[in-house]
């Protein structure tokens, strides 16, 4: 079969199987080279990106849905996704559109419903643990930085900003470095991650008292070795005291 | 027409006119009688008790369509409904069950599809200024205390459970009192509004001090008279400071 019989016989296969009208689209952050990224693929023999989505089993529950997509299209296994918000405008694509954009067969798109409501997740990662790995579907996987983003396909760029300001009010009230650094981090890579995702500066003074008041990092006695400054101290997170603070929220009226 | 053929029409006319497989529930908390309680309906001619809830129009998006439905249920207007979560469990009815609790005939849930996934909003109103009137489908409309709810129909125990997480994340960071309590209110409500959500008990000195340095609220020269005990002092919400607090998160990072 060549490209084009494939995606025949997968849109066939998706109406038989699954639910009409109803998909789920996965936001995947990572932290790298001081920048926020998020996980894209570029649809084959095109220039279009996008989220890595696909739709739900008759039988399945959408959580289940979430993680089978994700292990499918990308390679990635047993991720924390957490569903944060379901995109219901009543346009969202053009079917036309989206067959000419990614030169498909003009009659591809004739099974897909009207409309689909789609339902993001997103998950956190640590960007050097994570190789995706492209589906049939798919020539590559990039890991793109939010600031810099394409127009993608679909309303992705819509779904990634909420996905964002979802992350920007977790920050507020539990740690989410934990899972987008690496174990050991420096007090200017955290920071650095904190600004990303609030998209503002932050006083470097302010921030490590603020973060070592929250009593959920330690510092280790070694120290980055390498760079043209003075060596800084090495920070984990202390996972117990993590664990505690999410539980709590950051309000704690005990 | 009586109320069976009422019902028929009327699911005749979702399955014409709406999405099939997608509802909207909405839970609806409002604080009265030192009580968190949620807004349920009793099913028409049924002993049943479940949310207000409905169908997408095809060409409507989600969210207006739970102001609509919202607004046709309970006549309810212009309510700020937030999306919360989508429940996709693979089983959230059975059919032939629901058909016999609410007493309708055997082939009136024949148009239902095999399952439905339901999107979520939540709202918090000022009880005193909300007065629902029942639609067709509904006998009466009741504040239930969310801390003794009957079993309800569907899973939405379940969905008001999740509405309640989402509620208590939510303290942590936003002032979510402003929406609940009447204009002016004495420190002991404030304080059992907020152990009624995180439900568990809270030492009334660190409660108070914790809400004024928060710096949202303002005591008034008044004094709620009438009580058995000393005459509390009265409270309002600082509705500009109340807003600084909302878009700031309460882990300020200045």
């Amino acid at each position: 079969m060549d490209y084009k019989e494939q995606l025949i016989a997968f849109f066939k296969d998706v109406d038989a199987r699954c639910i009409l009208g109803l998909s789920i689209d996965c936001v995947i952050f990572g932290f790298y080279d001081n920048q926020l990224k998020v996980l894209l693929l570029r649809w084959k023999q095109s220039d279009e990106w996008g989220l890595p989505g696909g739709f739900i089993y008759k039988k399945e529950s959408v959580d289940v849905a979430a993680q089978r997509i994700l292990e499918e299209r990308t390679g990635i296994k047993e991720l924390f996704l957490q569903q944060f918000h379901t995109f219901g405008e009543e346009v969202r694509y053009n079917r036309a559109e989206i067959s000419r954009k990614l030169n498909w067969p003009d009659n591809s798109t004739r099974l897909w419903p009207d409309r689909t409501v789609s339902i993001g997740y997103f998950a956190l990662v640590d960007f050097m643990k994570v190789t995706p790995t492209a589906d049939f579907l798919t020539d590559e996987y990039r890991w793109l930085d939010v600031e810099k983003l394409p127009p993608l396909l679909f309303d992705h760029n819509h779904i990634i900003e909420v996905a964002l300001k979802t992350l920007r009010v977790q920050l507020s009230w539990q740690p989410v470095g934990y899972n987008l650094l690496p174990e050991k981090f420096t007090m200017p890579e955290l920071q650095r991650l904190y600004e990303t995702i609030l998209n503002r500066p932050l006083d470097p003074r302010n921030f490590s008292k603020k973060m070592r008041a929250l009593g959920i990092i330690e510092r280790l006695e070694e120290q980055r070795k390498g760079g043209a400054f003075k060596s800084p101290y090495l920070f984990r997170f202390d996972k117990e005291k993590y664990k505690k603070a999410l539980q709590e929220g950051h309000l704690s009226f005990s």
